[in-house]
């Protein structure tokens, strides 16, 4: 785990609030190299799928060449929601960093709505919450406080 | 709810065989159209994402040019999996239609592993599990006697 690819995922971030997405990166990670990276385009690609960690894992494979992303780590600025917790097990993903925690929303810890990860599905990665936190968490407030005026 | 749309769905599923990708199939309908269709494409694409619901839900918001399937009905053969459930909670699908039951790997019902739609998400559907049952299940039950030959 190295927070410097946390700090890249809050960089990607930012590019989503160009098109008014909720501004979340993510990148997935094999042997030290970035091989996929997204940011949410839900809005931009008019696509209810296109979170961060969908898109980043979706060009993690292209680059691998096959769906198994055995042996690598993905970093995403926020709590997984259902899907993208699937996507993750779906994926073998086999270390998810994440920053802030989404307890409205997210279900890839015991601080949020569920955790997927305490059910008996195959590939449960190891998780490591909370991560450069204030960072990925005012990403959020900011990007909130601005619609509010 | 119309059987003939899951029997389209069990006819679309039969396709994913060709490239010896388990066979899933889904449609979703709007109005009584189809809006968006596919089948399981994790092999053939190399995509871990490429389930038969996730391909369907990405044409209709093609189809409708937004990522909100407000009023839309989803059918697959298979009771779908945390990520599929996680993403027809996303795009707001209103009624989910489901053929076999999948208790190893289902988050769509009180037979299987959880029920997501049991949580304190929003955007919560109706759902008819169980529909065309026989015809889906044995989609798959031919699938694995085949390979394990």
């Amino acid at each position: 785990m190295n927070k410097d690819f946390m700090l890249k995922a809050v960089y990607l971030a930012k590019k989503a609030e160009e098109t008014d997405d909720v501004p979340v990166g993510a990148i997935v990670v094999k042997d030290g190299e970035i091989i996929g990276e997204g940011y949410n385009k839900r809005e931009a690609d008019g696509d209810p799928t296109a979170h961060a960690e969908i898109v980043a894992i979706r060009q993690a494979a292209e680059t691998l060449g096959s769906w198994r992303l055995d042996g690598c780590e993905l970093y995403v600025t926020l709590e997984p929601c259902p899907m993208c917790t699937g996507a993750i097990i779906n994926s073998r993903i086999e270390t998810l960093v994440f920053g802030a925690y989404d307890k409205k929303a997210g279900s890839a810890s015991n601080e949020s709505v569920t955790n997927l990860f305490n059910l008996p599905y195959n590939h449960i990665p190891t998780v490591y919450g909370g991560i450069c936190e204030k960072e990925c968490a005012e990403l959020l407030t900011e990007f909130f406080k601005k619609r509010r005026v």
